[in-house]
């Protein structure tokens, strides 16, 4: 959907601007909030250096620089021959729910997950009706803070009938994993999705930077027979996250 | 999801501020505030006047008059019996394409669509790809803004293979029912959901308060010998609307 003379006029006035900050800065930034705003989709293919050098009439040293500096953030993916592309968002799949640590490893990006609660708590009257429970019953409460290379991308709670779990401690980095052991094989029955910014809460566990909204999915899990086993609500990065169905 | 300690405190410093605002309109906004951050969602049951009054240690003809603007502004629904529930949004479901405008008379609302393109371009090398066509083949760009009560509420962008459409005066409100006139079922394929704040563009359109991001829908109809029919992408309050995938 990009609106290339948007992009350039937006460019040309940025760079036009007085500042102390150097050119090559100036741009990188240009284009993350352009990423940012969507006026540069996901996957899209740049200007090579030669046109951003002539259209704008900067070195093109100046825009490799820019490059550099938006390749080693993540922001774009430069490849021979192909050019520069701004990177794709991690996919959050109903089809592969652990999805995004496959995702970090083939882009060459360490994904980590730290447990942040694992407790038992009395449910809420709003848990106990997803979960098909009394208000007051036993479950476990599991939060989570998921990393790409030790930036914080989601936070995802999770609450699961205290009978599923024998032993909160003996779940690793997939609550999933944890339930196949137990030959559980929990199948995501709906979700919705919504946006917002970030509260102080999350934002204090996610650090977002200003103007990126989260992803909210909330997912109810049930077993084969149909019994609530995990309901879940991730908030989930939007400039790195994109949710799909099909 | 709600803290209601968190939400009480809230309340209490935003009552307490010295401001010339009416104490009523303050609560008000920060209700919506709440709303909007996150901290109420929807349909959760509001505190009943008399918990409000005697925990904010305002009177009850002050939330009286609030809970009667935020009603007025659709913020709340109120019922005999029930209670104060904050509003549910519109749902973007993937099973049901026509039921915004259903949603909203069922609401008592009035629901408007306005088309501002239904023009025949070359398509883009992008759109090309989604379609399975040559760039620059023709394909019809419609684009519309729907309204509830009024208010712009999404603006979606279609792009259809020429071929299907015979007459785009002929396209009413429904582009689907357009379809079915011509046998034409078209099956959602595929949907992309992410989430951003606005472009100045679309904030022109749509007229967004102040940190309310849209949700980016981007979604492939094909027919029913999985031939593409359109692509589309929709871009819709998100403190309006949820989009459920079961």
């Amino acid at each position: 959907m990009t609106n290339q003379t948007a992009l350039f006029s937006r460019l040309t006035s940025i760079l036009a601007d007085e500042s102390r900050t150097p050119l090559y800065k100036r741009f990188a930034t240009a284009i993350k909030d352009a990423v940012r705003e969507g006026m540069l989709v996901h996957e899209e293919i740049l200007p090579s250096e030669r046109e951003f050098s002539q259209l704008l009439n900067i070195s093109r040293i100046t825009v490799r620089k820019a490059m550099d500096s938006l390749e080693k953030e993540g922001v774009v993916l430069r490849s021979r021959g192909y050019g520069t592309q701004i990177s794709s968002q991690f996919e959050y799949s109903l089809k592969e729910p652990k999805g995004l640590s496959q995702q970090a490893v083939l882009r060459g990006k360490k994904p980590d997950t730290v447990w942040i609660n694992k407790s038992k708590i009395h449910c809420s009257a709003e848990i106990a009706e997803k979960l098909g429970l009394s208000i007051g019953s036993d479950v476990y409460l599991l939060k989570r803070i998921r990393y790409v290379d030790e930036q914080a991308v989601s936070v995802e709670e999770s609450w699961v009938p205290a009978r599923y779990i024998a032993d909160a401690d003996a779940i690793g980095i997939s609550l999933y994993d944890y339930f196949h052991q137990q030959q559980i094989l929990p199948v995501k029955s709906q979700s919705r999705v919504s946006a917002r910014m970030p509260d102080e809460a999350l934002q204090q566990q996610i650090a977002l930077p200003a103007n990126v909204p989260v992803l909210v999915i909330k997912q109810l899990a049930m077993d084969a027979q149909g019994n609530p086993l995990e309901y879940s609500i991730s908030y989930c990065r939007s400039d790195m996250y994109v949710f799909i169905a099909e």
